[in-house]
């Protein structure tokens, strides 16, 4: 039996990464997850010790490259990716993760709500699947993991 | 002296386009420039001919792959990338395309606002360069390729 | 002692696999095998969780890309894929599985009567081996596993 | 501009070919078209000048490979594909060469009839988009090409 | 039209090369034909401009990655390789750049008497075409190519 | 620690692949060895259980096949190759796993005696090292992996 | 939980190996480290045993043609390659390296003082961050790894 | 005749670009020649005016991406890459692109004094030649461009 690894990428201001994992879990699922720092404050202070900044751009400059360090390595090391959009904020960092996963030819999994169809068109066509709850996401990977 | 491809990806409100291209051709510069379709309606539309849909997702689904024909191959066949982000709009097919670009080692520069900054740092973390200005890419693009 | 890993792609309404599987067990051969989803209704109603679809491209096109979640994972990470055509049905996934494998450079061994070898002839061209039964893919898997 | 190449792969009994060439040439596209070699006895031949072969299995392997000299490097070498299934016959090798692209994330086009949505499904999946006439295969790529 | 590109590899001792260029050229075909150095002499000596060397392992050494600037380039950016393996000599070369082209997914054709198939099976397995002679190379890219 | 796996490739008609593995045993190196099948007979009638070729070529071309299977797969999953040429025959099957080595970027070294330097010159040329004996082969290894 | 690997490329003459690796273990971090041969007389004597040179140039090119079996399989199989440059040397070796990860898309951190960041201008702009002590990187991979 | 593109990486102090491109010229090769920003104060001016940077990193940072932009899109389109060390300077950037060559399977060509063997040897080691003077490299060329 393949051992599977599923990485959650965007939003971090609700318990969707929570609601999946518990939900596959409760399935017996084989899947490790994997996730960016998801704690806002920290993510934007990852590189702060190695160096106070004081221009924005930098600094942001310099936490993003320290965490990408931590997603592009879980991302390459995923079988399948979740990538969800909330219903507030840009997270033009989740759609730049779809590319990411588009170009590489990894497979995706958009979760976001029916009011933002539109605007994600281009992303949801490179993916495998729409799921709009989390609940979804783990019928789905109950599906493809364990028939 | 070899010839230059640059693909302009993003914004399709306002003429940034437009100005780049006039911009190197005042200056004389080999660049043959690429783009999506600009029309909104035209996009939106690409794969009606193909059959009318009545649900949303599907017509944009159908168009968007249509696009990414053309967005694709004009993408992997350029040298560089501009990828602009305005003040409006989710544009989230830009950061798409950043991703894309990152994933395929193709260099990008990005083109925006200071207010943007922040919701843009992974994007561009991963860029060679963020121009704020249409004639600091014009600037960029001639310190490039004809120094 | 190499583990290997053996994709088992097509026909899904003969007892082929089940066949191959116990011949290896039965060797003692250290294999694991994976599969598609091999319950045919199972198959083409992937994707109906997902939302209901009156339009038939539309339901077989989201279970299909659902299905795909779970195959290109299971392709990719095999040594060796086993591609079976049947006498019925017209089974272009088995021979898009085929042109998958040829692409990647995977190797794959086509499983087949002598009746349909003119049709397949461009799909055994790019094979490493033909094999009429099942019982010659488990003699050719333990002659390449464990000689 | 950018000159195009696009691949015209599958049924050889009918014209669609000669409506897609004419009727881009109509409209002055700037498109270079390839094929497989579409006679029928000669591709069937294709090894014979190597020597005759007295067992139909390695006629049509000798043929198959000298053919896939061809198809390979033309393959490659397009843009963009489109990938005809007719109502006759297997034609394993047009799906064999839809995967081939699939795994190359060269863009393909399908074009076929309703009545084999089902059993397409898969190929489907993995392309760009379904066309049903070679009329729409033009208008198609003068959207892609042209706007 | 497209313009193809065949390098010619191995045995340096007859003229196989100028038989396949003039048929070539006598038929019309758009070929470029592209080959290692063939003067044994100049070949060996292809370092020796670097510095004397009074060692044979590194003379040798040096001249053999001199013409390995040349020899890898040109077989990468072939559409097609002709391997030929002359009666005398080992022709280490000669298989190695078959291994080179079977590992890079670049197609080749193998040219041979009838009494060195034996040791040449591997080399021949990963062939497209087994030849005999000039003059069915000739054939055969008339076939490939021009048909 | 990094386990590491070493691929044995070329003659098979001395024992030097056993020197190489009693001599890593004896210094505990954790290394897992890998080689193609070394049984002559059984190598030549690898594909005969697919049924009888009385055509030689063919026959060569059936088993060659189905010893690629294995060949591949092992050559592609090791860290290093050992390729061994001894004083007899042709060898090119070991010449064309160099080859293929370096098309991957795949490091080997070479094992051969000084007699064969100069056919040998390319195939060294791309090799990380050249060792006379298989002593020399032990201590290289445990060099690069227990230091 | 991921397990990470390590590569610690650079200066081989002060202790900021045992201080990444102990400081990383005071965490419990999850991580293997590897490096290459840190002896320098070894390594500059890592080819002399396939036979002795007199020239000083054949003598370094076997070597580092050894030393480069290990280097180029540990820092391929590593998550992240930490690069020190310390006072003195050229240190070439280190620069390669990370040119190295650089075209492999492999994330790499410097370590350095601040008065090289003029000449090391190229390096530290291809790596995902800059540290100055030993300590730095330790809390760069706590943050990396553990989040 | 294949047209031939040589970068030449590397020392921006001396003549010896200059001088290799005249050589090639009186000799009629057919090479079109890339090269860095060569004028010191430009180059380290290039992210200037996108905005000025208080700090020295930051200034490098953002010249040494712009800077980057040409560099690579060069060196990955070259034939062939010359990189010189001279007497002066750390040249980090020289090793750097080296690096970047090897691990893209770039063939690559050094030029520099035998005073500097010893610390260069990782570098040379992966390069297919090592030149002592700019006419070297020219006899160089000639002999695999033009023989």
């Amino acid at each position: 039996m393949k051992h599977w690894t599923v990485y959650l990428s965007g939003e971090i201001h609700t318990d969707w990464r929570e609601l999946i994992i518990q939900g596959c879990e409760d399935l017996g699922l084989d899947i490790s997850f994997t996730s960016p720092v998801t704690d806002h404050d920290s993510s934007d202070a990852a590189g702060d010790f190695l160096g106070h900044e004081n221009i924005q751009f930098w600094r942001d400059h310099k936490s993003s490259k320290v965490n990408a360090i931590r997603t592009q390595a879980l991302l390459k090391a995923s079988d399948i990716a979740i990538i969800r959009f909330g219903d507030k904020y840009k997270q033009w960092n989740a759609a730049f993760d779809a590319g990411y996963c588009a170009a590489l030819g990894k497979t995706y999994i958009t979760l976001h709500n029916e009011n933002i169809i539109h605007p994600l068109k281009e992303v949801d066509a490179a993916a495998m699947a729409w799921a709009q709850t989390p609940e979804d996401v783990v019928t789905l990977l109950h599906y493809v993991i364990a028939s």
